[in-house]
């Protein structure tokens, strides 16, 4: 560990400081402060454009499509017995609570069950959740069974669902009874409010289509909290919250959701200091107790991100202990070396590969961050708290060099055998350790190398795209952007999901792709390229 | 047809007065008398009794019983996957609303997805409802899915329950989740009251038992109507009402609640008058449209009853229109000689025993009926309206014993193949159509006859108690009671069951014993003749 953090912890435990202390000085305030961020959810109603069926088409995306069979209306006088196979379609995603009304053909003599079901997307509808054999809980997968009495009812469904396609199927009733669903309507429910930004899109239409996916997959996510999926996984990860507020401040600009999020992760942080990597709202603001360790650093670039958006040092003073803490707790796993050896049972996410080998894609993300607070601590004139880390900095990207660096490749090279990632590169270029020159040499060189591990979520894909934009790649950050998310919006994308392998429809880190969340809020950072870097995406036109 | 009745639907005709026109001159008025009866619910809280778990036992009723395992206490502290094959006791037959607390072992990180199960007896809870193929909705076994976000959560099931027992299981959760279901308790509602007449109770503890499970019975059944089961037809049917309320005067005495169920029916009789064998009451009164006849005529044997009890004219005026055109309904299917001839479609009750032969226990009902009816007409002195009235019961009454009666066996023989029931000796003694002394004979030489066909239904059973009284046979009727009745007690009956036949406990009208209903209108008179009858049945003491 280096010498001089060394004695800052000295100093610290002499004066009898430790985290613990100092946090619970501070949790009721930024708690309280969290509740002032609460934002109010816009309900707005919406109604189904058309009935379709889900019909196989091995070109389609998942190989299924919707195709329009009728008018919603049609429904009024069409049993479900004589719909089946049927599927309300509302021609967009949506996140809310949804209410229909159930009648039927002769006064109701016996009651009905009837069962529920959502989508997001047409595979998912076409899918038996029966069959369903993921790592997850199956509770996850939409679907409401519910037993009615009197007829004609309306029927209030009690949870909230995120789909674009609803299904009712009879599971039992009287032989001589059928039913009719008409009224179905969601209240959709979003925090985000209007986009302040619409002026900054390119004029090319299939550029502008992805930036509505893109603000599409942000509106559906953002809600009391930045959420990770409204379908699934309905809470807030550092990870997402960090590209969701890029994207937010180039559009919604709802930057009291980034406040709630940063004072609720330092309302509810361990008692070493850490931040942990989720946490949960109801029933009472809790985090689910793990580290990624890479998210925890990550929280401290999410406040010089809100900084560069909004100039407000405000937030910074509040939080400027939680940042350093981060740090403190990490530099121990640093050698004086530089060498970043995590302790055992740390984990890191980097991405959803499990081929990936993350030692030096984690390396450059400590290197990142602690950049990153090193300019908060300057920012805020207390350069003095962390006197030693500019040294930490720099020997860490020294041993990036030193000991990643295959001369033979002469590309970065992690673990054990040497794997070629895209991952590796990508935060290379990312914590300063290379230059933007070699940075553009890196992903040269990948282009002709064999057996690069590639990344598979939209998540890694952004600092994909950051880096080649760091390099100065701007046309091949713009073919990125273009080909990858662009690629969604070509299988029918209404908004981006949470993972995508263009060769690969039915990739799931769950073991079932009808688990998958198909409106994920890391996916959703298009908005922030294509607005932020304008000039330079577009300086050749659309 | 009568010469004097067709005189008095001519002279009605004639008068352009016809069952349409003077029904809609009232309904509006019958209605609103209707809601003007409408019952408070008195609500009390009910809670677990213990857990048990559901074994085989070739002797217990249904072969399975509930054997104590824990207090329901000990769930506070056992997780529901600890607790699997447990069941929560109420220790009685409730109905009702039904909430629980539920919570995790940790901080909940996925949904989870919960069935709640109900039953009314062992069996139904040991039974696996996805193996039901009975012939009517799958819906009425009672038990509900939910899925469930955020924890703990008090969870308020949305329907109303009638059981004993409820049995949780977790459908679908994360792998590391486990649950625990705590505070569990019923709203249970009823618009019965208090027993008003508990010293007319015999001193024995036996029939003492069986007129506690028959007052327990009505109090379940009794709600914003007298409902036929609180589980299954949730609704008020003629025949059970007629039953209901003569256990009603001799226990609840809650009399507004017979006439909300009078003037309902005739709010909702069809254009012909005749009022219709069941009605609903929500989402607005309506009836399910079948006539069993011998349903339409027992209504005006509800009013006679009913002024027995009460000595109140003013409902008997306001539906004597009724009771009339039930009647003028029925006429011009009874012919010259004084045979009943139903027209085709029309259908009869009487018992649910598929072997039974109706025609003779129909006649009998509708000698009965006009009987009553005639009562009626004198009581009001409105015996012009149907002045032939007295002259058809008198050849129908002859009719019956030149044409039914088996001068061989001296038994009443039903149908083309002369089968003898009794059903048919029943009917033919509460028609007045044989003296008390021959209905002690009938029921004498029922015993030594093979081949009868027997009651199923303690329905019928009712009648057949009611029969043996009309002789003076109070020594059989009373070992009937504690016999049939008895019997279920025997078996662990909390409430009469709707069907019971001793030597088939599985037996059911509906393909599968899931369906019975354990609690069930009809089968709550021993109330009724243990307390009318008390000086009699009781008269050599218990």
């Amino acid at each position: 560990m280096n010498k001089l953090l060394l004695i800052t912890f000295f100093i610290l435990s002499a004066a009898g400081i430790n985290a613990q202390d100092i946090y619970e000085t501070y949790r009721a305030e930024w708690l309280k402060k969290s509740y002032g961020y609460l934002p109010e959810l816009h309900v707005s109603k919406r109604l189904p454009l058309q009935i379709v069926q889900i019909v196989t088409d091995p070109e389609a995306y998942q190989q299924v499509r919707a195709e329009k069979v009728a008018e919603p209306e049609s429904w009024i006088n069409t049993p479900i017995s004589a719909n089946k196979g049927q599927v309300v379609d509302f021609g967009e995603h949506l996140t809310g609570h949804v209410q229909f009304l159930i009648e039927s053909n002769i006064p109701a003599h016996a009651p009905v069950q009837i069962k529920i079901k959502f989508a997001e997307v047409p595979a998912e509808m076409d899918a038996d959740f029966n069959n369903y054999e993921g790592s997850l809980s199956k509770a996850w997968l939409q679907e409401e069974i519910v037993t009615l009495h009197t007829l004609p009812d309306t029927v209030i469904l009690p949870n909230r669902y995120a789909f674009r396609y609803i299904q009712f199927e009879v599971l039992a009733s009287a032989g001589d009874m059928d039913f009719f669903v008409s009224n179905i309507e969601c209240r959709a429910v979003s925090s985000a409010g209007e986009d302040k930004m619409s002026s900054y899109d390119s004029t090319g239409d299939r550029f502008r289509q992805i930036t509505k996916v893109s603000l599409n997959t942000l509106r559906e996510c953002m809600q009391t909290v930045f959420e990770d999926g409204p379908k699934r996984d309905r809470r807030i990860w550092i990870g997402d919250l960090k590209l969701q507020a890029l994207a937010n401040y180039y559009s919604f600009q709802n930057n009291d959701l980034v406040k709630r999020g940063l004072y609720l992760y330092a309302a509810t942080a361990a008692e070493n200091g850490l931040v942990y990597g989720t946490l949960f709202e109801e029933p009472s603001p809790h985090p689910q107790k793990h580290f990624p360790i890479d998210y925890c650093l990550l929280y401290n670039t999410v406040l010089t991100d809100y900084y560069e958006a909004t100039k407000d040092k405000e937030v910074l003073e509040d939080l400027w202990v939680v940042a350093k803490y981060q740090v403190l707790n990490v530099l121990p796993q640093i050698s004086e070396a530089g060498i970043f050896n995590p302790a055992p049972g740390w984990w890191n996410f980097i991405d959803w590969n499990d081929q990936l080998d993350k030692q030096v894609a984690v390396h450059g993300t400590v290197i990142y961050a602690l950049e990153k607070t090193w300019e908060l601590a300057t920012l805020l004139n207390r350069q003095n708290e962390l006197p030693g880390l500019p040294g930490v900095i720099a020997s860490m990207k020294k041993a990036a060099n030193e000991k990643y660096f295959n001369n033979d490749k002469k590309l970065f090279a992690s673990g054990a055998l040497g794997q070629i990632s895209t991952a590796s590169q990508v935060w290379m270029i990312l914590s300063g350790a290379v230059s933007p020159k070699d940075g553009r040499n890196l992903f040269g060189r990948l282009k002709s190398e064999r057996n690069v591990v590639q990344p598979v979520s939209p998540y890694l894909y952004h600092y994909v795209a950051e880096a080649m934009i760091t390099c100065g790649m701007y046309k091949e950050a713009k073919e990125l952007i273009g080909g990858y998310w662009g690629g969604m919006v070509d299988k029918g994308a209404d908004t981006f999901w949470e993972v995508y392998d263009p060769g690969n429809d039915f990739l799931s880190p769950y073991g079932s792709f009808m688990m998958n969340s198909y409106c994920h809020a890391w996916s959703c950072t298009p908005v922030y390229f294509l607005r932020k870097y304008r000039n330079e995406l577009f300086a050749e036109g659309d």
